[in-house]
């Protein structure tokens, strides 16, 4: 009886919870980090400040667990080939770039991250999700015989995202196929 | 007579503006735009809420004009050689992104940008202020043919700083001197 009147109420905790996320991720795409508050987060979710409170206790905790869902997964291709799979991966990071949401909430992460260590330790999470797949297709190519065993990922995932990077944020310049291909070229050039 | 009495008022005015306008680029540095009201840059620099207004209208204007003067003006070197150029470039670049007042601040304007054409205005100066010596060393190797007339100069900007940018803002690793000459190889290699 106990776990048959439980479950509608769960039920209806867990969407309460998926509401709030959900409108903090849309207040931080609006306005960044200074534009959630638990006040603007409860007038448009409809849901109570104190539910809110009852689950994250400040707002912090609130914006930390919205931004840690943010990031995009990304596949790691196989394409047969080292410079097919860079360039899958970047051809695939460029549109992210272009259209993803989270794309417009970097910045205002990588802001905090310079003075809140917690918004740091999300931001390594975001960051690693982002490296990892070029760090897989570099230790196979190594194992593969197919680039260097020597190559240092590190320093070939930061030419590789580097200047992706750099075009989305920095010079806001076209992230088209040209520039992917000019990138990839410029790391295979030098193997 | 009227010149004479003007002048010690005008160093005031001019003192209190430098001072409101330290104050605001401290807390930005602290606090990020966030972190910038009228009323604590107000309290910390001694200058009346009133004085303020009088000089700028409004905070977005404050937040601004300090920003502006942020950034670090590079010179452009002249080793007698492409390599040399921007391998000493780069170097200095490295410095300031571990050391500069700037580095520190430069996400929370990137982050206004997104949302805010006027700091985007200010961003964009503060990005042409870091790209352009590049563009003035590339285009002279182009010209005394140390590299192809075809070298597309933004695309070897992107290789140049977008590592490093990368490496200060996304992946927090060490900016050093291994790092640059890497990052000079692997743009040197493709020519």
């Amino acid at each position: 009886m106990n776990s048959s009147t439980h479950s509608p109420i769960d039920d209806r905790v867990q969407r309460s919870k998926e509401r709030v996320l959900r409108t903090t991720s849309e207040l931080l795409t609006e306005s960044g980090l200074g534009g959630v508050s638990i006040e603007e987060v409860s007038r448009r979710s409809g849901v109570a400040k104190t539910t809110i409170y009852r689950h994250w206790a400040t707002r912090a905790d609130l914006v930390i667990d919205a931004c840690s869902q943010i990031s995009t997964k990304q596949d790691v291709p196989d394409t047969g080939s080292f410079e097919g799979d860079i360039t899958v991966f970047l051809t695939s990071m460029a549109t992210l770039l272009r259209t993803a949401r989270w794309s417009s909430i970097v910045p205002s992460i990588i802001d905090a991250a310079e003075r809140d260590p917690d918004m740091a330790q999300i931001h390594s999470i975001i960051q690693r999700g982002h490296a990892a797949p070029l760090q897989e297709i570099i230790t196979r190519a190594a194992r593969n015989g197919e680039i260097p065993i020597s190559t240092d990922p590190s320093t070939m995932i930061a030419a590789l995202l580097g200047p992706l990077f750099y075009r989305r944020w920095f010079s806001r310049e076209p992230l088209d196929d040209t520039f992917v291909k000019a990138v990839v070229q410029n790391v295979i050039s030098q193997l």
